[in-house]
């Protein structure tokens, strides 16, 4: 399972990008493509938390044409999955979405995402009905296609790790773990 | 349930705080407040959102002092739910965290958060250890914290639904319904 944004509006939703690829790291996917706009800093600081934190093989990417790379993932039997408040609801179509988890790939939007994506998305699933955000609507999917494992996950990579703490920080060096 | 966001930093996070206040409004918070800094741009975007989608009585406030704010709401009995990486894992607090909801202060911070919001917060609860997002964390507690209710939540003086769709997009004027 891949996440790919729509290209973000440059300097506005620069963030919301940035953490939209934090959460398909964090949640389990195996890349981010930020479509049609080239942003190597995004990315980098994307690469920076997964040299930390675990991920070399996340696959990052920016710049790529957003409708080919959804056509040409289709064309090779892939799944596309749009987020949109418009869509289906996600109980409803949750357990079909649950078997094609390996051939996914999950398109999120930022502001007005025109017709064609709508068409070209095998399913258009809505994490309610309320306008919230991409970040959220990613999160809350990604945590039902997983079944909330996902929160427990850690890279075998990582060189960092918490040990969860009533009220410091304590950030201690991972133990070695099997890939 | 209220949600305090900590201070961003001007401009860079506007937008996720904007997200925070969205997610805070459709996941079922009673208000959102901006603490530290005054932004009328993110209460009036997140306003005219309550115009259309419904919220009227959702309380919106920007510019309040966070530190005050979190020390009033305890002396007067309320219960302050830090969301932090280095907490404790969501699953081990959540289900005594569902029995004082009513009088519960979710603070979400932006940036590095100073050590007094860990000291004084009642719990500090990790959505997993890994870097990802406020919005996303806020989202994923309020979605455990309400068992995935909030996602069928549409607010009584909403003017604006949503007709679920596979391809388009269905805007209907809401059905009355009682408050």
């Amino acid at each position: 399972m891949y996440v790919l944004r729509l290209g973000h509006r440059p300097e506005r939703d620069k963030r919301v990008t940035t953490h939209v690829g934090l959460v398909a790291r964090s949640f389990g996917a195996h890349g981010f493509i930020l479509g049609d706009i080239k942003d190597d800093s995004v990315i980098e600081s994307l690469r920076k938390v997964c040299l930390r934190w675990g991920g070399r093989n996340f696959f990052l990417a920016s710049g790529v044409n957003s409708l080919l790379f959804i056509k040409s993932w289709k064309e090779r039997g892939g799944i596309v999955v749009h987020l949109t408040m418009y869509g289906l609801h996600i109980d409803d179509v949750i357990d079909n979405l649950r078997k094609v988890e390996n051939d996914m790939l999950v398109v999120v939007g930022a502001g007005k995402v025109p017709r064609i994506y709508y068409e070209l998305a095998d399913y258009n699933v809505a994490i309610g009905h309320q306008p919230h955000s991409e970040v959220s609507a990613l999160a809350i999917f990604l945590d039902r296609l997983y079944g909330g494992a996902e929160l427990r996950f850690i890279y075998p990579d990582a060189k960092l790790c918490i040990e969860p703490s009533e009220r410091g920080k304590k950030v201690v060096k991972c133990e070695p773990r099997e890939e």
